[in-house]
C-alpha cells in the first residue's frame, strides 16, 4: 500500500479520522465514492472504514444510500469544554436579546485562524445568514470575528495578514494597517462591527466575553438588514457580553 | 499483542474509538492511566492513540495533564441530525415553557434503550436534576422515557422487562405488566408522568414529538418539584410538543 509506514497503526488511525474528516457543513450528507475522493482513501478502505464507524455508531446510512454524522458522535462532542459552561451560561441572555431583537444571534469561539459558530438563535423574521452552529466564519469581515481578533495576540492578525486577507464584498477590509486600527477601535469601545464586509445586505454587531485572565473567551454577536439597526443594538450586545462573562465566572 | 486479529487495521480503529468511549458525562476528563484502565489497553497504546487524537483535535490536554473532548469533536457531532433540524424547531418552545414555568425543560431522543437528552433549558430556581446535555436516563422511570416507550414498538419494552426494570426510588414501577397498562395510558392521554420514579422530591410530565409517519421522533419534558406541579402543566408541554412536531414537519 502506498504511503505506508512502519507504524501502521498511526496510518489506520489518520485514515479512520480523514473519513470523519470529510463532513461539514457544506457536505453533510456523502455516498462511498463522495467519501473516498474527498478523503483521498481508495474506495475499498473507506468502505471498510466506513463499516467500523457504523458499527460504533459514529456513522449512520441513509436510504438513499449517503452517509451521515450519527448520534455517537454528537454526545461524545457534548463532552467538550467549549460547548458546556459557556453555552449554559449565554443561553438565557441570547434569548433575552432574541425576544427583544428578533435578529439572528450568534455565539462563537476562536478556533484557529477562524470563528467557529457554537449557537445561534435566528427565526424567519430575521436577515436570512448562511451561519449554522458549527459554522465557520472569517475573523476580519464578521463582528464576532473582530471582536475574537481584537482582544487576541498581535500574532493572529499577523498571520492572518500573511496569509491576506480575503475579499468578501466590496466592503471587506483587505489592508492589514486598515483593519489593525479597526481593531484598535474595537479595543476602546468594547464592540465590533461589519457594515456588509461579509455580505451584501447584512450589518453585524458584536462584544467579546471575556475570562477572568483578560483573555477572549467568545464572543456574542448580532446580524441584522442594516447599519443603522446594528448601531442602536451595540448597546444590547454589550451588556449581554458583560453579563454572560459574570454567569461564566 | 494479545487479542490482535489478522486485520491489524481494524483492530486499531476499535482501539480509537475506544479511547473516545472511555469519556462521558460522568468522567468528562481523564489522566493517561485511567484511560487505559477505562478501555482495557495497555498504558502504551493508549499514550498513542491519546497523540494521535490531539494531533487531530479531538482531544486537549488540561493543565492537570488530564485529557478530554476537545471542539473537533464539538464541530463534527453538531452534522449528527437529531440535533440539527429537531433542536432547531423545539428551542423556541422549550424557551416559551421555560419562561411560563421556570422549571426545568428538556428535550430527549430514543437511543437503544435509553433517552439521550439533547436539549435542556434550566435556572437555579429549578428542582435540580442530573441530567445534562449528552446524558441519558431510564426510559420506565421518567416522563420522557415512558413517551418514547409508549410510541415504539412493543420490541424495546420486551428487551426492557428482559433486562429487568431498575428500582431507582421506591416508587419506580418495576413490574412489566404495570409499565405496559401506564404505557396504554399514555397512548391514549398523549402525556406521561413520573412520580419521584425517577428521583424522590421531583416529578416530571412529558409529550412525544411524533414524525409525519407516526413514529416518535423525540419527547419534550418538564421536571418539577410535585407531582400538583407536573398536572397542571401536562396541558402546556403537550401543545408544545405538537407545535414543535408540526414545525418540524
Amino acid at each position: 500500500m502506498a504511503g505506508r509506514t512502519s507504524t501502521p497503526g498511526q496510518t489506520v488511525s489518520r485514515r479512520l479520522l480523514a473519513v470523519l474528516d470529510v463532513f461539514d457543513v457544506a457536505h453533510p450528507a456523502l455516498t462511498l465514492t463522495e467519501v473516498a475522493a474527498r478523503s483521498g482513501l481508495p474506495v475499498s478502505t473507506a468502505r471498510r472504514l466506513i463499516t467500523e464507524l457504523r458499527n460504533w455508531g459514529g456513522l449512520e446510512r441513509l436510504d438513499d444510500g449517503r452517509y451521515r454524522i450519527g448520534i455517537r458522535l454528537w454526545t461524545i462532542g457534548t463532552l467538550a469544554p467549549q460547548q458546556r459552561g459557556l453555552r449554559e451560561a449565554a443561553l438565557p441572555y441570547m434569548h433575552d436579546l432574541f425576544q427583544a431583537t428578533q435578529e439572528n444571534i450568534q455565539l462563537t469561539v476562536l478556533e484557529g485562524t477562524q470563528a467557529l459558530c457554537i449557537e445561534k438563535i435566528s427565526s424567519n423574521k430575521a436577515v436570512p445568514t448562511q451561519t449554522q452552529i458549527g459554522g465557520r466564519l472569517p475573523l476580519h469581515a464578521t463582528g464576532v470575528g473582530k471582536a475574537l481578533l481584537a482582544f487576541s495576540g498581535k500574532e493572529l492578525l499577523g498571520s492572518l495578514a500573511a496569509a491576506g486577507l480575503t475579499r468578501m464584498t466590496p466592503h471587506t477590509i483587505t489592508q492589514p494597517g486598515r483593519l489593525a486600527a479597526a481593531l484598535a477601535e474595537v479595543r476602546k469601545s468594547g464592540v465590533a462591527y461589519s457594515y456588509e464586509e461579509m455580505t451584501l445586505g447584512a450589518a453585524s454587531v458584536a462584544a467579546p466575553i471575556l475570562g477572568l485572565d483578560g483573555g477572549v473567551r467568545a464572543a456574542l454577536g448580532i446580524v441584522a438588514h442594516s447599519r443603522s439597526a446594528v448601531d442602536r443594538l451595540a448597546p444590547a450586545v454589550r451588556t449581554a457580553a458583560l453579563g454572560i462573562a459574570r454567569w461564566a465566572g
